[in-house]
């Protein structure tokens, strides 16, 4: 249910030159696609281009710039960015790496964030986990998406499209919105996993069987890795609310501490499934048990009651050849009274200790 | 027991942009009651307004002002005092988002707190949480409740009515007297807690079946969401305090000190309820397997005592035409006195190894 | 064994004015005793008063006051002590809640120090937990007890009536010889812990029944209500030795220091009980599935050893008319050598896995 | 698995004066292997020396100068070049000690870091642990390794050869990259770790034997061990990054932020390994009681349908002179019919409660 | 294993004036052993002195002035040392209190240092743990030893005699000396504990006895205990280093340095053998109850293999009068057949389920 990108992760090449940029180790030119977004509070242009010098003018303009890549299997596009933009190759050598986790950089000139895109993909609700890097300049913001399997933007590209306050304000409110947006995301995934949760407790109290245990393992793994991809964003939240950086203005700030306001929420209410899940484990075992012990006491009952009685029987089943009560007129009848009120006694003993 | 509220938590709507005031993303005019009690140290006046508007007024004089709403359904409403009071959008988004946690921030011309009002409702105790925000002003404080059911300010009210020394302090105070009243019934509740802790164990102790032990996870669960509630609060108090805003008295912070006093003394309570209520699962568990081994061994001794007799029997019912025994004269009742022997000599042993 | 003031608590009035001196809500005149120690390195007198009133003239002499007042059921004599020595109305209201938790706070002419006085009551060595309080000013001390069943302090009167070393000091240095006095009897209770816990490890090895696991679950409640007492104090001791406040002198913040230190010996002590104690729980239930398992298997050896041996017999009980062995000469006497070859194989079986 | 260095650990003779250069408390001549690379922009050169005194004239020159020792067993060596290069004696202490834990220390001529060099080994893959020390002074780097069985430092020592960005930058560059590439290769023994559990996880559904146990609680104690090791060398790298020591230039520390970065995400995911490590054996216990469970639950319904039966068997077993029922016609096929129904009545019971 | 001594502990007497020099309360002259070592770099000498008095000229010399005490039930000694040397008389009382917690003071003219020596003492290795104090001086050290039984000082008096390095520093060079032989000797003791641990796991694998369970619970005790002493000496160390006395000489912090590094190095090794432990418990719990099931496993399949047997058997036993099948000439013979055709098929079917 969660997609993991196993795949790539870190390109770990030990010894390589700190920054070199290779997928697998390897220079590739996997496929990319790369739209820019060009505004102003009066002006507004979008386009997909195709080569990425296309987007190299708007450099020096003093409109907003987002250019948005996605796919990181094209080392030739990112090494052409970091040059063009002069970004730090430590950071090229992050955005591609896809277990990096959540983090907020300075330079001087730009802020680097990465962050984890974390969204409901059909068919079948199922989490996907997208690697996302954010280059914040001056007047530009790059954004860097692992997949070309869509992403959460939209709304703010209409919001944008509309002229809305977003076009008044600089690539930090930008960044802001886009990261509100991932964030806003969070809640739709952790709201996915509460339901999860509620129908496998569901499931608990009705059906205990091991393909259940197994089902809360897989969501208890689940919420391990969302943890690790979300835990960190506290810090980049009040990172960039704190920084100290002019890029990020006054205004900006504000909405940057109701992201990580938000971040927190999310935090608390994974934190709050956790331990409902760890619970459930609790309550499988003991209701596992429950269940046998009922079962098995039953049974055991039942042998209980037979086995005196078949005593009994195999009393009068011997071929002794004096046995007086054998020649008793009622004598059968009378052995049957016996067992009757044997099985009656511990019946009722049985009740009296509440074991039935 | 607990009546969360599911339905309106934050509004999420991912991409709308920040502080759009709405319902379920969309804009409502549901019910809202609207009460305004004006007083300085020698008037007074109360009353409940239909239209936000006849509220105005009150913003410009020198008296102290609380304006009180209850219901978040009516969009048109609380945009109109986000207008009038010049409200950051972010905080109306807050007032509206039943799922936010407590905090408090400081603008400079008002303080912004929320937290979650807790109460025992009747019919059959059951316990109530609901979203509360408090806006508080230089000479005005404006309080907004999720629901229409009813708040627990009352007591305040009548301390206003009254002349108290309520009246001779500014709007700060007023929050201060607010806030303590929730503060206070989160004693009420943590008390009804205590007695249903009680109750259950006493059940333990005699009945330890499934239905408690989903009694003991419900609670627990209660107690995970209180506390969710609760711990926020610990730094929403101590924030008041130590705020170096001028709305805050000097008078008034060492009466929010003693709201933060009483937080911690309900959070040590909560804490110490949580570890009696984890304390019960472990004994639940222990009593049912406890029970179950009684059960199983007293069954078990019982067979265990028949198995070897049945088997003697079984000997003397084989049909071998040469068998001895069979034909002693008292053949029958030495047997009799062989399966006694047994039988006594193996209980005997169980005893001795305290085995019953 | 542990007596708990569960009757008083806070008074909880949601709402009341804050300092507002209740019990339970009332006002009362329950009973109350007073006894004033007032002294310096050359005088000396002690004297029971019946009113209050007795006790103000010593509030302007240079002598050290030592005002003790046992009971806090009657609310007049806390007010009127409340408005002679100006203290604050929320102090109040904390000498009487007897759910407050320890701690220290500083106005400006008096500390308000409050504490649990935790000792061993006889009969039979029970554990009481006492609510006091101290209110210590320039030249005198107040301290409140909860009930009047007697305190710890009579070392501490002896010593100031011996004209020892605490004669010549200050106000200051008396709430040092009391909170150490108060601090040396939780040595005492812990002392009594660890033997109650050595004689229910020793019933644990021999002795594992449910009666003891109710034992174990009470005594980790009593630790769980003893760490809630002493574990603030470890603030109290530390905040009275690095406040900056002129009413403690420079000698005395050493002993303070000194009690910080047991404080902190106590707690680790309690700790590592409270260790203990979970690690018995883990033994009581091991030893009780062992003692199971062991009862389990030596029954279950004894059915499975004759289960074949009765179906052996079983079978040479049928009535076919043409059985060959039944009519064989020795062949009950064969018979009977394969059932004991048949048990003999299975118990060497049974050894050789070391089963029995 | 691993092969930790049991041996020498700490050279622990109690007493001993600080900075006594010995192994196991001797002084020895053990093996060793000496390699010098001396390099600047533009000159190059590299080679093994037989003895010491031939490293001694890079000391005066402006080239950066590494001495790689291999193999800590030659006290002899160690004390020559801590006179050479004024190491203090405590260092060379540590740089022998090999369960030193990963530090950094700020001598002003010069600093001291130690961590573990922790890679997998052929043949099959096999976790090694080495202890490595660098002394990192102006101009020069000396590395210590423990063993002479290789190290992951190549790729470094290729790109030194091909005259990368690594020539034209100090000592302190030389140092990150020995340091990242040993902290690129705990990413390789993470990635294998990973493998292993899920190789684990897989039997654990099949297979749940004690000998899976073993497996997990090797593995888990591998885990530990790693921590040990890793952990504190978040320290280390940001103790670098933010030291104020004129020898690590501002260029430097970005990269050395890049460690610490990759150090915490070492971190991250040990933990999440760990946790998933700790959540199979809850599945190893659950999976083998249920299918204890399931084994026990058929077995006693088998035993539980038949001795009802053999019961009434038994009954017409008996050899009483007056039994009606024995000489009815169809007795025998009647008594075959209420046996087959009573067997049916229970099958169809344990049925209906889900028991089969 | 551990002689923890539990006699003396704390002088408990509540409300005793701080400082009172007793035993269990009393003042006491037992048995003391005194030895002064006193030298500078060129003059030594050592004696062993019957009364204090012989110490004290050397209190006014330039030479270091190291007097031992061993025993500290003689409470005359204790207070001419105290009154002779200027002692707080609280310092006096935790040199006798042996429940002390490890802890470092700052008084103008003296250090006071506390700790454990913990040591293996012959025979069979047992852990004793000793309380010991120091009183550092500008040219004097007073160390306080609980036992007369011996210490693990001598390699110190050894290095002092022979004239090395520590002849030429101060008073807290010897203490650093002091201290850390202490610490050294607690590697040997966890280096001993190692071993028990390793013992203990061999022994799970093949015999997990309650016996076994209460070792590892002791050990888990002894753990506690020890990490209750060691735990606090981190503070102890690094206070000591970072303390602004001017006793404590630049040279000599850094020697304080490496002792805090062995503490922490101490403790780490502490915690993973403590988590060692806790998994020994678990995987006792759990092979225990594997065993037990591996036993009951079998033993209920012979018994599910007879018990359909018996019936059959049975079932030819009955005395019916018209049973067709008794009277077939093979009848027998069938019947064996059908049984071994049964018990075959139960078998490979348990065989085909894993059970066997």
């Amino acid at each position: 249910m969660i997609a993991m990108p196993r795949r790539r992760k870190r390109p770990i090449r030990p010894g390589l030159s700190p920054g070199t940029i290779t997928v697998d180790g390897k220079h590739t030119k996997g496929p990319v696609r790369i739209t820019v977004i060009d505004y102003d509070a009066s002006n507004f242009s979008e386009k997909e281009v195709s080569t990425l010098e296309e987007c190299f003018p708007y450099r020096d303009t003093a409109t907003v710039t987002w250019i948005n890549i996605e796919g990181l299997e094209n080392t030739e596009v990112i090494e052409k960015i970091g040059t063009h933009y002069s970004i730090h190759p430590l950071v090229l050598e992050d955005i591609l790496n896809t277990g990096q986790r959540p983090k907020v950089e300075d330079f001087e000139n730009y802020l680097y964030v990465t962050m984890k895109m974390i969204r409901l993909a059909s068919p079948r609700p199922e989490i996907q986990v997208e690697h996302v890097s954010f280059v914040i300049g001056p007047n530009f913001l790059i954004s860097f998406q692992e997949d070309m399997t869509g992403d959460v933007f939209d709304p703010v590209r209409a919001r944008i499209r509309k002229e809305g306050r977003i076009r008044k304000f600089g690539s930090d409110y930008l960044a802001y919105a886009l990261i509100d947006v991932i964030v806003d995301n969070y809640f739709l995934v952790i709201e996915h996993l509460e339901e999860v949760v509620e129908d496998l407790e569901e499931d608990l109290v009705q059906n205990a069987t091991p393909a259940l245990l197994q089902k809360i393992t897989v969501l208890k793994k689940k919420m391990i890795t969302l943890r690790k991809s979300i835990w960190p964003l506290r810090e980049v939240a009040s990172g960039l609310e704190i920084s100290g950086s002019p890029l990020v203005h006054e205004n900006t700030r504000i909405y940057l501490r109701d992201v990580h306001d938000h971040v927190i929420q999310v935090i608390d209410t994974l934190e709050t499934i956790r331990e409902m899940v760890s619970g459930m484990i609790d309550i499988y075992l003991s209701s596992l048990s429950f269940r046998m012990n009922e079962i098995m006491k039953v049974l055991t009952l039942i042998a209980t009651i037979f086995i005196p009685l078949t005593f009994v029987a195999g009393v009068y089943g011997m071929n002794f050849e004096y046995m007086p009560e054998l020649s008793w007129k009622y004598g059968y009848f009378a052995i049957w009274g016996v067992m009757i009120s044997i099985a009656a006694v511990m019946i009722l003993y049985f009740r009296k200790r509440q074991w039935i």
